[in-house]
């Protein structure tokens, strides 16, 4: 199909479905990109009402001349965004009209980006999601979990079952603080912990202190995960999108945006897949003390690092006084826990706490009780060990087929986390490339889906944590098909 | 304390603390509500500078010449509200100024309101807590939890351990449907349910979506539950109050109000302890479908009726397409479980699904198949018989006390629930009583707690959930002695 279609205008298709604003294809520009665009200033135009129903994916994507697949991921990024509505069996819907918009809690993204979207999309799962987010969910503890929530049922007091505990269970605060300073050179007291309901709520509390202090603009990574983008965007700040080389973030050019705070992840980048070099670490502390910004540390991957150095320490060690760090298990156990935390600077904690009794009353409190205890127990640092070495051979393997099939391609970034940055062969583009994946029931995105910026290389982030080996080598070979079929075109 | 001090009037202390704005005391009003709207004003004014500290309760108390307790209730207050903020150890401060104010979510009240905040209250928590809305922890069924908690674990697919189910796990929603059709008298399907992390959440998923709706003004019963109106106000949303008597709301006060949505407790209304009767159920829906407004049906306490009628059948069931029936097991099981929900028109549901996506992801999902499995075993049910059989003793036994120790007093409201209404005996306010209560540890609000508009006559509410039957008599002997020493006076 998309070999078919890829020359078939949107312009035709406009005449069909008048209140989709389709734009020629710009040929240069991956198609899901532009498809999104034209989505994205249908309903923001108002010539998708809310509430309308569109097309289905097959139907709309027979008709614009590409895989249903990309036409399936653009309505879940839109999902993402709050502008569509999906929901298994009833289609695609654009969403009720609840205050969209920039300034709107509705029009958020949630933890962990295209993935919860695609949960609830219309027509079957993808057959191999390549969803760089997504960790092996086969690994989950069970056994110890179970083990942990049994004995925190039956040591939690009576008086404990009640409201309270806002910023999370006093002993898991306290295992954080030291798993944290051990194993992250974290400078955290328990004091200073805010447990959150996953990554994104800490990011929302982050931004909702950052605009109590008069702050307005945040700079992300550019490129960078844009999931994240959205949440800032829907707490009504301004995104300052700041170049990330292969040493992580460009500091100087970070100091010349003049943000009044910046979201960074100094462990390992979503895609670029960098360190922060150990200068720039420093420069941006420098950098933040003198201007009174704050630095929300994403400690994005930082548990699964896989050559003999090991992750670097925290920013946040370097500077408890303007780095508020953020980390989560739905990478090292599972999103579906939604356990999170934030370590900030003390005079922010007591508004962080209420920040979250307004958004949620402070969390169930025996799934705390269990992880402070799987911590504790040295289960979690087992856990963390082995998935470590699962991990490792995984991207062995991953690099191994590649090397082998694509000679041509560059692999990025350091042996860590769920994903490697695939540069396409010389003249190979991007949206080919995923279209044949999409047609080939392989779900995969572009560096382009990452950028807001300059365009970089054509690329691929190939996220390994959920396939099986088998399946990743039967990926790399469609990727070298669909390279070779794309230089032959 | 309260004897001496009752007459030193609040002036003489702003000369030592003069940036607390304190009234001189009005004798009519109770003192309680008078220093709450004095230290609110003070930092709404800026007199109080956020982050500022405040006096020890026990050194504001002595400064007043009122009860320790009656000052950490009114810091309790206004720290639900958002205005202050109190954890342990460090004594109380002033909240810092992450946009307070009605617009702003951290100036929100929180599911179980006095509750939460108390138990992040300096100093030791109340001998005896008569809170309405707290159930007897020590009946949680464990063991059942327990045994849903491992099911749920063996049975969940690795798949079901990543993103998504937004609106909650599809066993709950099919549970919990069943359970409100057959119980409540609901007319629910599954795909109208949404999951939310309690009552307040829920709340404010409805204020959001009204606003979205452009609704901009939303009735309350008055007297009613202080902590749903801080919700309602800060979503940026207008508080209309609207008289309740025994037969519950008055539809032609809220008609002739014309606000764009109710929230009403037609099961059982706190604190008058009213159902509302059934020419005023079918006027309120005729009302809401005429002026195309919605109605936000707290179940509060249906669960818990103890005479031979049981409980009316919900609201909702009546019309389904203009009310949202709200409910939540922080009663029936543990507030600490987080775990209510949502029955929604179809046409609110997607925008419904986003906004609790964009407050926390949507919940741990092994939660939500515990509850399913303690449902659909008819554990849930088993639970709720033995509940309704020892609160029924409870109030027995209440009751017996007060005809025994002050025959004088009314006792107002249905045999429901977790309260009673106690009328004081002709010639007593309510002031002096709760002050004689505070200063013997027993934690008790009047009514003049719960209401906005005119003052009713003096009465005590009395949460009968926590205390035992023993604590229950030895309240009820110190309300005769205050009462008494009042009239003495």
């Amino acid at each position: 199909m998309s070999e078919s279609g890829t020359n078939s205008p949107g312009g035709h298709q406009a005449s069909r479905s008048p209140e989709l604003l389709l734009p020629e294809w710009d040929p240069a520009g991956p198609r899901r990109a532009q498809l999104e665009a034209g989505l994205r200033e249908s309903v923001r135009s108002g010539r998708l009402r809310p509430g309308a129903r569109l097309p289905s994916s097959r139907a709309l994507g027979a008709e614009l001349g590409v895989s249903r697949r990309l036409v399936v991921e653009a309505f879940e990024q839109l999902a993402a965004e709050g502008y569509l509505v999906a929901e298994r069996g009833s289609g695609t819907r654009v969403a009720p009209a609840t205050g969209r918009g920039p300034s709107s809690p509705e029009s958020s993204a949630v933890d962990g980006g295209a993935e919860p979207s695609r949960s609830a999309t219309a027509g079957p799962a993808v057959a191999i999601d390549l969803f760089p987010g997504a960790p092996d969910l086969s690994l989950f503890p069970r056994r110890a979990w179970g083990r942990a929530l049994r004995r925190a049922l039956a040591e939690l007091p009576d008086a404990r079952l009640g409201y309270g505990e806002f910023a999370g269970a006093p002993e898991l605060r306290e295992a954080l603080a030291e798993h944290l300073g051990r194993v992250r050179a974290a400078a955290v007291a328990p004091d200073s912990i805010l447990v959150t309901a996953g990554y994104q709520q800490g990011l929302r509390i982050f931004c909702s202190l950052l605009r109590g202090r008069g702050g307005r603009r945040v700079a992300v990574e550019d490129p960078g995960y844009p999931v994240a983008c959205w949440s800032i965007e829907a707490e009504g700040l301004e995104l300052v999108p700041v170049p990330v080389d292969e040493d992580g973030l460009d500091v100087a050019a970070l100091a010349a945006a003049d943000p009044d705070a910046v979201l960074v992840t100094p462990a390992h980048s979503l895609p670029i897949g960098a360190v922060l070099a150990a200068e720039r670490r420093l420069a941006l502390v420098e950098w933040a003390r003198e201007r009174g910004a704050l630095v929300l540390e994403d400690d994005y991957d930082a548990e699964l690092r896989y050559d003999r150095r090991g992750p670097a320490g925290t920013l946040q060690g370097l500077a408890p006084d303007v780095v508020v760090l953020a980390g989560s298990v739905s990478k090292t156990l599972a999103p579906a826990l939604r356990l999170a935390w934030l370590c900030l600077p003390a005079e922010l904690v007591s508004g962080a706490v209420i920040a979250r009794a307004s958004l949620d009353g402070g969390g169930p409190r025996l799934d705390q009780l269990a992880l402070a205890e799987l911590i504790a127990s040295g289960a979690f640092d087992r856990h963390l060990r082995a998935a470590r070495a699962h991990y490792r051979e995984k991207r062995a393997a991953l690099l191994e087929a590649i090397a082998a099939a694509l000679p041509a391609a560059r692999v990025g970034g350091i042996a860590a986390g769920l994903h490697v940055l695939l540069e396409l062969p010389p003249g190979v583009e991007e949206a080919p490339v995923i279209e044949h994946l999409a047609a080939a029931g392989i779900g995969v995105q572009g560096l382009a889906d990452f950028t807001r910026g300059d365009p970089r290389p054509p690329a691929l982030v190939i996220g390994y944590g959920l396939p099986s080996v088998r399946e990743l080598r039967e990926v790399v070979a469609t990727i070298a098909e669909a390279a070779a079929a794309a230089r032959a075109s």
